[in-house]
């Protein structure tokens, strides 16, 4: 399933030119009005597009959203600006909308302006290429990544779909993520925009450093209701949370390079908060992501992390495993473990167990490896 | 010059047998009583010579610290502190000096238990090897190090010598760093302290993220009187910065696989612990490291990294330089100056000027760029 699964929702995607080859333009499109919720990048370098969106979702309804990939229309000053509010009268235009109900989102190199000329003439072909094709949609809208997102899940009556870029080491500071969902389901703007709050906390905000954001980090959701009837806000919540969370570990698995995904647990916090904080150092640890790729248990590196957190931790009472292999009891090396846990390291997906032994916070938190493919696509991409 | 450049202080080193083959014990010892201050990671997790050391050193006066490397004595529960102890106690009973005046410092692998019989006989054969052979001295404690680190200055007639090992990527968290330094001037041991805070502020700690400290990092200065006199604190502090500062600066120089030394510039801020604290964002921004490694001027990826770096800062105030060429300003890109910037964002020595265009406060941090021979040497090294 893909973003097109809901009732009433076409998509058009083409080559206009920004990218040498792959399509670099996409329309989203909603065929009547549709409540619309959005959360944005917490930078404060924050792209034309977004600046321009995020005035727009507060409006409440959408019929649109253009998205162009390649360029990023960020760090363009008033230009920048410019050229995404012509983004979205030209789309408006196009489709006989009100421009007010056309979002805009952009992804790829920074600091230089957008080609408006081509963009110009794509944006006007758009119209007449709508359609179901949403696996394509998913395609336009990536940059460095290896595959595009797609996802969808039905609830009784309803459906939810979506799709994501984002490749760049998993943390959205290091790359744009864009996340797009529908749902056919009734909702208001502002029951919509909690149950994305709460959808994106559990699945991207789960995948990245808080705050750790890049200039146009974007999720946006469009409800338009043609399912009828009337949806249980909790089971809305549920379903898209449950596409959310597939395509921020579908983000995670295409982390530039990465070989392998973990998954990080920390039990046993003061709070959930200090959990999550703690699962963000270890994920971040550049020497615990480079040991993943290594595939070696070194514990050590991820007691340090856990250390270094800047959470209530004693190093006594702390246990962590590797795979379900319990390899640190209360700060000490558990003799005879090592070969089981060097085994469950060596896996494609790698779980790392923290256990603080001091209260009943819990997180989880999912990253990848770091190797030297990262270094390499990182060292030259222009962006 | 080196740490036993300054009057009364010898060294030793050998090889117990910790490594395969080099070195890994050393002795550092003072003829005299010295007084003596210290510096310890703020990391939670604390290795046994780290919390040994840092209780001996509340008492002012020392004679000698034994040093292994190879094993850093880290997460080995009890057993742990028992070798610390007898580490010290040893070289007391070895060098007949009161126990309490001597202290421990290791480092190597994480969670295994130090072999203490090789340790044991080392420390017995270490007093016939004292001389002046400081630069033995400080091959003999590193680890990932290309290179040993010495530095030392005379200040009217007085002498600040010093050793440092450190490597891992120059943060001190992600390898342990370790600093001694000597002097034959007279001061107390309270003075000492904040002579020491101050130099290791303006050194060791511009070259880390601010708490983000590994298990065992050290930072330790004896200064026995042997020149007699006077000493003026203010120049007394000022010696100490400058070893502090060439030898924290060799350890970026030999960040694991650096290829160039990259110092950031932050000014304009609003206040200097902002400037600090953008200044350590963009130092430790993957995509700024990578992007060093490139040598692509790819300035968005500083933009960005100051703009979620929690600090006060407008797009449009913000100005950036490579190697002194304005690539933005205002936080647009200045054309025509893309070449220029290339060419000095190719050098050895890559200077990264941010200017905020709010306020006074400025800071300068030292990084290296990050590259594949990191992630493969962190990819199997045992810590």
């Amino acid at each position: 399933m893909n973003i097109t699964a809901p009732r009433g929702f076409q998509v058009a995607s083409l080559h206009c030119g920004i990218k040498p080859e792959k399509d670099d333009l996409m329309l989203l499109f909603s065929q009547t009005p549709a409540s619309v919720a959005g959360l944005f990048t917490t930078n404060k370098v924050k792209a034309p597009p977004v600046r321009y969106s995020r005035e727009k979702v507060k409006g409440g309804i959408a019929r649109a959203v253009i998205v162009n990939s390649g360029n990023a229309n960020a760090c363009t000053g008033a230009q920048g600006f410019q050229d995404a509010r012509e983004m979205a009268s030209l789309t408006a235009e196009a489709l006989k909308v009100p421009e007010a109900q056309v979002l805009v989102a952009s992804t790829g190199v920074i600091g230089h302006p957008l080609p408006m000329d081509k963009v110009r003439s794509g944006i006007l072909r758009l119209p007449e290429a709508l359609g179901k094709d949403g696996a394509r949609a998913a395609l336009a809208i990536t940059t460095t990544d290896a595959f595009p997102k797609t996802a969808g899940v039905r609830f009784g009556p309803y459906t939810v779909g979506g799709m994501a870029k984002g490749a760049g080491m998993i943390h959205p500071n290091m790359a744009t993520t864009l996340c797009f969902l529908t749902t056919d389901a009734p909702v208001s703007p502002l029951d919509l925009q909690q149950a994305l709050r709460t959808a994106i906390d559990l699945s991207f905000n789960s995948i990245s450093v808080d705050g750790d954001t890049s200039t146009n980090d974007c999720a946006l959701v469009l409800a338009n209701g043609a399912a009828g009837g009337k949806v249980d806000l909790s089971e809305l919540t549920e379903a898209l949370t449950t596409v959310a969370s597939s395509l921020a570990r579908q983000v995670v698995q295409d982390g530039e390079g990465a070989t392998r995904l973990v998954e990080i647990t920390v039990e046993g916090a003061a709070s959930d908060a200090e959990a999550k904080q703690a699962a963000y150092c270890v994920a971040s640890s550049l020497l615990v992501k480079t040991m993943v790729h290594g595939g070696e248990p070194n514990w050590g590196r991820v007691l340090a992390a856990l250390g270094r957190a800047g959470v209530e931790m004693e190093e006594e009472r702390t246990s962590l495993s590797f795979g379900g292999v319990t390899i640190v009891q209360q700060g000490v090396f558990v003799s005879g473990t090592w070969e089981a846990a060097a085994s469950a390291m060596q896996q494609k997906e790698v779980q790392i167990g923290c256990h603080l032994g001091l209260g009943e916070g819990r997180a989880r938190v999912l990253t990848c490896d770091l190797n030297e493919a990262y270094v390499r696509l990182n060292g030259s991409y222009l962006s």
